[in-house]
C-alpha cells in the first residue's frame, strides 16, 4: 500500500475554492457558525460529497456525516472530518483542512477503486469556533454529550438569534438523535496553530494528547489615589501587586516543561487613568498541562502564590477557576496508526501535543481517536494571514489516508 | 494680631450652599467648567463680593477677580483664590475652598472694620479641572502666558462647544486681557488631596514646593499567538516585558525619597483575549519629584532600564516622554508667611510638598506665591466621598487670614 497518494493539487484546488465563501479583503476568511455563508460553504461540501458518491447525514445540531460504504456496512465507520465555521478573523486551513482532507482520501479511494471492509466518513462539526454562539466545539460536544441538545440550541448570538432557529433557517437542522451515530475510530487533520513543527524543522506533528486547562479570574482590590500626592509608603497599588501574580503565571508554567503553559491574555484597570493609582485590577490567567497531575500541582501553585502575595501585600486578592478542561490523551491504537503511516511514508516527524481546543478531544470521549498535526506558517492562525504550504496539507492527508486504511482495512476484491 | 479669626461655622454654610449647585447624589458635586451650573455658581460667589462690597472684574478667558481696596491703591493686591469647576465625580473642597476662604478673609476684615495698605484680593480661575476643556489650569496658564488665549478660546468639549462660546454663553467673557492684572503676592488654601496630613495627624501643610511631574507612554511589541500552542521558549510575551517595566517604575521612585512618585495608571493590552499571549501592550508612566535634578535623574533611569529591557528581551519597546511640568518652589517669604503664621496660631504643622496640580502653579510664574494646606479624609479627592472637617477649614483660613494681612500690612487708621 506503500505507493498510494492523495492528490494534493485537487485538494489544495478545494481548500482555495472553500476559501472563497466569504472571503476578506485581507486574504482570510469569515464564515461565522450558522449564517448564510456558513450554509454556502456547508451546500458546496455537501455537493462535493453526493459527487464522490456519498450518503449524508444531519443530525439534531447540524452535525454532517458523510459516507462511503464498506463491504461490511455492519461495521462502525471509521470518521475523520472537523469544521468549516471559522473566527471573525479567520484563517482558510483552521478546520477547512480537516474535512477536505477527508474528502479528498475518500475522492482518492473512489479513484484507485478501493473499497474498505468499515465505511469511511466524512464529519463535519456544526461551530466549532464559538464565536458567533458559545459553548465552542458545539457540535462535537452535543454529539459526545458534553451539555446537552437543549443547552446549544438555546444558545445566542450578540442579535439574540438562536442556534436553533439558525440551523433551521439555513436548512441543516437534521433528524438523527446527535450520538446515535456510531463511530469505529475518528482521525482530524489540523494545522498545528503553534510555532513548534516549523521551528524543528518537521513535516508531520504525531498528536498524543490534548493539553488540559485551568482558566482563572483574578481582582486585586486596592485603594485609587491621586498619583501625585500619595507617597510610596501610603499606597495600596494594586497594579504593582498584580504584577507579581502575573509573574508567577509564567514562572510557574517554566516549572513544569516542557508542556507547562502559563499566560495572562486580559487586563482591565479601575479607573485606568493616567494620574490615578490603580484601585482595583482584573486579570484572567490560563494555565495548561499535559497531564492531570501537573496541571493540579500547577493550580496549586498559583493558589499558594496568591494566597501569600495577599498577606505579604495586605491588599484583597480574589481567585476563582472559572473554566475546567481535563487533559485529553488520545487513543495509543489510533496514535500508533499515524505514527505508523508517518513512517512508512518517510515524513519528518515528532510528537506535538496539541494546546488548542479540537472536535477530536470530544470525539475521543465516544471513540478512539488521533490527530494528525501539519506546520502552518510562523505558527498563527485565528488570523486572516493563516497560511500553510500545499505540501505539508498533501502530507497530512497521505498520513490521514493511510492511517483511516490501516484502521478500517482494505477489502479483498 | 494674635486674636483675629475668621468665622468657621460662615466658611462652612458657605461651602455647602455652594455645594447644592450641581449636588450629586453620592454628596458630591458636578459643576463642570462653563456649564450652566459653573454660571449658577460664579453668579452666587460674585454675588457674596458684591454683597461683601469687594469690585468685581472679569478677564477675557473668564477669571474673576473680586477686589477689597486697600489704603494705598497704587500697591498691588494681595490676592488669594482657586476655583470653582469640578471634576465629574467631584467634591464639595477641591477648589471651591480655596474660593471661599478668601471670602471669608474678607467679610472677616469687613466685620471687623480693618483696612489694609495693599488691596486683597479673591480670584477665581477658570476650568482647573481640565475635565471638560484641556488644558487644564486653563485661566490660571492663559493669566501667566504659559499657552495663549487663542488656544485656551479654540479648546472643544466632547460636543464640538468652544471655551469661547461658552464663556460668552455663561456670561463671563470679559474685557480685561488676561495677566495685565497686577499681583503683589498670591496664597491659596486647598485640601491636601492626600493623606499625609493625616497619617502624620497634622491639621497645618505649609507647602514648600509642587512637584514636577514627567508622563510618559509606553509601548511593548512582542507576538501575539494561541496560549496552549505556544510553548513559554518561543513566546514574545508583551505583558510579561511590560511587567518588569511596571515594577521598575515604582523601584526608581523609592530610590528617590521622600518625594519620589512612580505610578503606571492606565494599560491597554492587544488583542486582550483570555486565550491570546499579549501581542502589544501599552501603558502610561507617571514620575513625580520635588527638583528638576532628582526627576532628571529619575527619567534617564527609567529610560536606561528600557533599554536594558529591549535589548534582554528581544521586543521593540517605545517610550515617548508627551508630559513635562518641571517642579515648582514657591515663594520663600511667602511659605514663610505661612509658617509664621501657623506658629503664631498654634496649629499642627509640617512641610507637605504638593503632588498635585494647582492655580498656585502658574500663579507662582507671574508673583510671589505660597500655599497652606489642611487634610482631607482618607487622601480622597476627585471623588464625590471628598470630605474634610471644619475645624480644619477654618483652621487653613485662619492662617489664610494671617498670611495675607502680613503681607498686605493692617493700614493705620
Amino acid at each position: 500500500m506503500k505507493q498510494l497518494r492523495i492528490d494534493g493539487d485537487r485538494l489544495w484546488a478545494s481548500l482555495m475554492e472553500l476559501a472563497r465563501i466569504g472571503a476578506t479583503p485581507k486574504g482570510g476568511v469569515k464564515r461565522l457558525a450558522l449564517t448564510d455563508l456558513d450554509r454556502q460553504g456547508r451546500d458546496l461540501v455537501v455537493g462535493w460529497g453526493r459527487n464522490a458518491g456519498l450518503a449524508i447525514t444531519i443530525d439534531q445540531i447540524g452535525n454532517i456525516f458523510m459516507r462511503r460504504e464498506g463491504s461490511n456496512p455492519a461495521l462502525a465507520p471509521i470518521v475523520t472530518g472537523s469544521h468549516i465555521d471559522t473566527q471573525p478573523t479567520g484563517g482558510k486551513f483552521d478546520g477547512n483542512y480537516g474535512v477536505l482532507a477527508g474528502l479528498e482520501v475518500v475522492r482518492t479511494l473512489n479513484e484507485l477503486n478501493i473499497s474498505t471492509e468499515a465505511p469511511i466518513e466524512v464529519a463535519v462539526w456544526t461551530n466549532e469556533e464559538g464565536s458567533r454562539f458559545v459553548p465552542v466545539m458545539m457540535g462535537s460536544g452535543v454529539f459526545c454529550g458534553a451539555f446537552s441538545l437543549e443547552t446549544a440550541y438555546a444558545a445566542q448570538d450578540l442579535d439574540g438569534k438562536t442556534v436553533q432557529d439558525e440551523l433551521a433557517c439555513i436548512g441543516y437542522l437534521g433528524a438523527q438523535v446527535p450520538g446515535q451515530h456510531p463511530m469505529g475510530a475518528y482521525f482530524e487533520t489540523h494545522i498545528e496553530q503553534g510555532p513548534v513543527l516549523e521551528d524543528a524543522g518537521k513535516v508531520i506533528g504525531v498528536v498524543p494528547a490534548v493539553m488540559g486547562l485551568a482558566w482563572y479570574d483574578c481582582v486585586v482590590t486596592g485603594m485609587e489615589a491621586h498619583a501625585g500626592p500619595t507617597p510610596m509608603g501610603l499606597r495600596r497599588d494594586a497594579l504593582q501587586v498584580s504584577t507579581r501574580i502575573m509573574q508567577e503565571v509564567v514562572a510557574i508554567a517554566n516549572r513544569y516543561p516542557p508542556y507547562g503553559r502559563g499566560t495572562v491574555g486580559m487586563v482591565q484597570l479601575f479607573p485606568n487613568s493616567r494620574n490615578v493609582i490603580p484601585g482595583e485590577v482584573k486579570f484572567s490567567i490560563d494555565l495548561r498541562n499535559v497531564n492531570d497531575a501537573l496541571l493540579d500541582t500547577m493550580h496549586r501553585e498559583m493558589l499558594a502564590f496568591v494566597d501569600r502575595t495577599r498577606v505579604a501585600s495586605g491588599l484583597a486578592i480574589g481567585i476563582e477557576r472559572v473554566s475546567y478542561y481535563p487533559p485529553c490523551p488520545f487513543d495509543p491504537e489510533c496514535v500508533a496508526a499515524v505514527r505508523d503511516a508517518t513512517d512508512k511514508l518517510g515524513y519528518s516527524t515528532m510528537d506535538v501535543v496539541s494546546g488548542a481546543g479540537h472536535d477530536a478531544i470530544y470525539a475521543a470521549r465516544v471513540a478512539p481517536a488521533g490527530m494528525i498535526f501539519v506546520p502552518c506558517k510562523d505558527g498563527i492562525s485565528h488570523n486572516e494571514i493563516e497560511d500553510a504550504k500545499p505540501e505539508h496539507l498533501e502530507a497530512g492527508c497521505n498520513v490521514l489516508l493511510h492511517a483511516m486504511l490501516a484502521r478500517a482495512k482494505v477489502a479483498s476484491n
